[in-house]
């Protein structure tokens, strides 16, 4: 069983199955992966809001890899154990004007750094009004679509990539179905923590190393990525406040919710609104509580109240 | 401070400002309004799945009510404190032909009954495969619109009503939006469990009855009800299976979420799809991962293996 390591200088920023591997690993070894945050390092601990309108075309979300994975053929499933993280204790949040799922609400930039401890052992602070757990993960992780060309990276697919499904803890295993010749892992857009939905577009951005084992099961691809989280989360103690969308379109619905709860949070705490946005996008969780009750389905966005400080 | 108690003969099936109400309460009293099962009495503990042919038009879901609070006007808000439940000790679940996330899939009546420990002591069993933590709810509680005329029962809307929101567990307070002069609240298809999504279209459903304390805040409406949950859930220990649906529509990737776990839960456990498809209703758990990363989504469907007997 071998280990590697691989640097950030080996990123890229399209799915491409043309792009050649940086490494070549045998079911059974682990590879450490250096990543990026998702803007590729242009966004610096002394960077101001600003800084986020720079033209970012080409160079947004920059993945490490590709891995090539022996023995892996089309229709295999890739899995993926993340065994640890390593982050690196600065982060950011940021409100990217045009991107995520207010942008009419939030046109201005708006950028939040967080310093933390590396042990978890002290969350992480938004200002002085909120605590957040270090729960870290990898939002981008997937291997190359079989399609020729390039494809857009912040779109996830079939393939995984993009998902930011904050269910990627350390430990957890991630069955990625596998479309070309050994497989080509890449990973990057690494987060400190994020909630369900990542509702402002950005998590808690922070560059991390990784380090996965890699397997390889014959056939058995599925239709979509699964995950087995290794045990379910411990969440804030006491009450937990619950706004609702309700409608046809679970789109809107979403919408509704989050404004639901960003009032809630800007009128009790004293927030800007911006800022309740990007606390609900890094502790909030966005779920489908009925979707059978044609024609009107409930979205719910969930906020723990143990994660504020007053 | 007075305390009434509404019987079962006092239901409804629509929403209307029309009906007369049952009893009057003041801010402060408490109510126990005793509510039928979803399907209005006609399942019964020896049913076999034929009686989900029954043509239940202008029979399903009934509410207890309405109750009209003294002083509530447009505007207002109507401040629900659900005091305790009281369950029955038997309940059901079915796929209902037509009905449901997966209507195409599942086109065969499916019934599964339940008879459980009223003190949550002992988990309801399904057969001999898992066991659900008993928490039961409301999931129609909602005031007269204002809009004049019957409004069908089964959608949700701004007022409340058939919301289906699993966070409703006793101790949770609820703040509905009040259209009409009294409120009108009325209450019914009560569930000792369910998960987020309801996706079969079912919960465990069961009759409950249910003490409520009532109490007005004049203004203050918001666009849409919310809850205050006592706490978070503790989840069940042991691992989290995770499958996914990835596309520009969040429906049809709720779908494939749930088809891919069902088929795993299918293949882990030897259940019928049919099965596996109830037991996601009453314990899985449909979020969305991500709803910023255009044009795909992540819609993910979480199931606790902590409740599998093996």
């Amino acid at each position: 069983m071998l280990h590697r390591t691989i640097h950030d200088t080996h990123r890229h920023y399209a799915w491409d199955h043309a792009i050649p591997p940086v490494a070549t690993a045998a079911p059974g070894d682990t590879v450490t992966l250096i990543c990026r945050d998702a803007w590729d390092g242009v966004i610096t601990p002394e960077s101001g809001p600003e800084i986020l309108r720079t033209d970012m075309s080409g160079r947004v979300n920059p993945v490490t890899g590709p891995v090539y994975v022996e023995g892996a053929e089309p229709g295999d499933t890739l899995v993926v154990t993340m065994e640890s993280y390593r982050p690196s204790g600065w982060g950011w949040t940021a409100n990217i004007p045009g991107f995520g799922l207010l942008t009419e609400d939030f046109p201005e930039p708006a950028l939040q750094h967080w310093h933390y401890d590396l042990t978890g052992g002290t969350p992480l602070m938004f200002g002085t009004t909120a605590h957040i757990p270090l729960a870290p993960f990898t939002g981008t992780i997937g291997v190359a679509p079989a399609a020729p060309g390039q494809h857009h990276i912040i779109p996830p697919r079939r393939t995984g990539g993009n998902m930011d499904v904050r269910d990627m803890v350390e430990g957890s295993v991630l069955y990625l179905p596998v479309e070309v010749d050994g497989a080509l892992l890449s990973i990057g857009d690494t987060h400190a923590a994020q909630g369900d939905g990542e509702v402002c577009g950005t998590a808690i951005e922070t560059p991390i190393e990784v380090t996965v084992r890699l397997d390889l099961e014959k056939g058995n691809a599925s239709t979509y990525p699964r995950i087995i989280r290794p045990h379910a989360e411990t969440a804030p103690p006491g009450p937990v406040d619950v706004t609702m969308g309700i409608g046809p379109d679970l789109h809107q619905a979403a919408r509704d919710a989050v404004r639901g709860m960003i009032d809630l949070l800007a009128a009790r705490h004293g927030l800007a609104p911006v800022d309740a946005y990007m606390l609900c996008s890094v502790a909030g969780g966005l779920r489908i509580s009925q979707i059978v009750d044609a024609p009107n389905w409930t979205v719910s966005f969930h906020m723990p109240r143990g994660i504020f400080a007053d």
